[in-house]
């Protein structure tokens, strides 16, 4: 048959990113909406099958190009039944159902998860896993999000929330409060948002100059970005920030190869952006709280993909289930 | 066909634990024999083969009663090749190759795995699990062991190394110091060893009478069934004993719950039988560290299967190999 494509959509509470991929999970074309959360978010299936036919006209392709939409979500997925739990982001509340609402509106056979385990899913099939079919993936961005992939597949959990990788408890005593209700996850130390508040509690007390107080007094905030950006030019205060947030994703990265012994741990994400300067620190942490026959196996790498692996692997949800 | 039953083994470094079970994982006969690790193991297969084919006499059964032969092995395991990469207390070391041994013995199809995920899969099918598709299995024993099995099947990791909860660091400073070489992995808390540990600590400083300084005094030993038998008659040493593995055990189980949200956690081996006294303290530290979607949903409970877990499961491993 002549060469198909899957309509792969990455559903966030801002933009919605859609891409035609092909069976080889490489992109053909790209584009993005903004997500119309209006109406408790009636209008967001609605919009995308009419941004899919739209695109398909304008790149003179019939609809039977596609051989269906796979699409990651801010939520938690129900497999079976195709329906999200709840999307806080974008309205949607008591298990709306979205797989059946994009078949019907788009007229093509859907496959739905969530966007985290989606991301996890394109790294794995054309980014830094490589194939690797025991994959962890953790999303460093505003929170810090994961997916699992064990023996190839996602993993769920009987309630659809496996991969809260953001939500262990990694400050054990005197931790800040997270949304979530709990104190000391994760996401409160290595969110670009929990890296903010870290380096906001250390430049109150500073007295000493440097980069970071610099950078603070010149635009009345400081971003992660920052943070990076003064720690590779050895600011000492942003050098402490940067060694606690690794000596805590070292820590829970090891937790979780201990009880996976994945092949690799993907971080992706704004924050990964911070590269090599983040990567190495969180190894030496790593490797001192994994067993060693794990610290020895399990890699972790920087995420490749960017913002497509969400669209990609979107796709190879499709192309998992026709296969 | 009339009924067939399955080899299951059980190998550990003193005892063998073998049983004849059939389809349904009922057990028909089990007996033990003892492990001999004299000249580096070299007889442990030759034994299993003989006392199966003793057995089968003895119940006046023919050879082609058995389906295959299914082992735990005490180290981590290749599936694919069959081969047991080193089990130090039997002596085998290098990439012994356990499967293919046994297969020449006994002349039955053989599958091996590591002896923690055939307890895990006996406690799914058997046991506590109940049929549960997601689930982790903790041995509390003399050290910590677990099983992981996502989606029906055991997570094996890239290295045969899934499944080290023992060595997931839950003491973050100051630590004591664990077999792997790390310190403050759950194993120096949360085993028997542990648990002894941590009572004998409080034992030097104690100053007050009570039920757990009587034991000790009485016989210049503790074992960890007697602090938890000195909790439940309200002895505050043991009380704090008992405190503290609850919180490092509820700690650790929440991470693992985090990542996976298995249906059940199944908590096996020696210590667990100390019971509700266990498991209602691990349970309150748990719902703490638990992410609220996953505290609700992830159950935590008592292995029900005893001794029989291993056996039961070493037999799962080639009825679902047949199926």
């Amino acid at each position: 048959m002549s060469e198909k494509w899957i309509a792969g959509v990455d559903l966030g509470g801002t933009t919605t990113k859609l891409a035609f991929i092909n069976l080889y999970g490489e992109i053909i074309h790209k584009w993005e909406i903004s997500t119309d959360i209006a109406n408790g978010g009636k209008n967001i299936t609605t919009n995308i099958a009419k941004a899919i036919d739209q695109k398909l006209v304008e790149l003179d392709q019939p609809k039977e190009k596609l051989l269906g939409i796979g699409m990651g979500a801010p939520g938690p997925v129900n497999l079976t039944t195709g329906v999200i739990y709840e999307a806080v982001n974008l309205g949607w509340k008591n298990e709306y159902p979205l797989k059946d609402l994009l078949e019907v509106e788009t007229s093509l056979p859907a496959v739905i998860d969530n966007d985290a385990n989606c991301a996890a899913l394109g790294e794995m099939w054309k980014g830094a896993g490589n194939g690797a079919k025991d994959l962890v993936c953790v999303t460093l961005g505003t929170g810090v999000g994961g997916g699992v992939i064990a023996n190839g597949d996602i993993v769920q959990g009987v309630n659809g929330a496996a991969g809260e990788i953001g939500h262990i408890t990694s400050v054990i005593t005197g931790g800040a409060p997270c949304n979530c209700g709990k104190t000391g996850c994760l996401e409160t130390v290595a969110s670009a948002t929990g890296i903010v508040r870290l380096a906001s509690e250390k430049l109150k007390g500073a007295e000493d100059k440097g980069e970071l107080v610099d950078i603070f007094t010149r635009n009345g905030e400081i971003t992660a970005k920052d943070v990076f950006e003064a720690a590779t030019k050895q600011d000492p205060l942003a050098e402490e920030v940067v060694a606690e947030v690794a000596f805590h994703l070292g820590l829970v990265l090891a937790s979780i190869a201990n009880t996976l012994n994945p092949e690799k741990i993907v971080l992706g994400g704004g924050v990964s952006k911070a590269g090599d300067i983040l990567l190495n620190s969180v190894q030496k942490h790593f490797v001192n709280h994994a067993f060693p026959r794990i610290a020895k196996s399990t890699q972790l790498a920087l995420a490749t993909l960017g913002n497509d692996a969400g669209v990609i692997g979107a796709a190879w949800l499709v192309k998992n289930k026709i296969d």
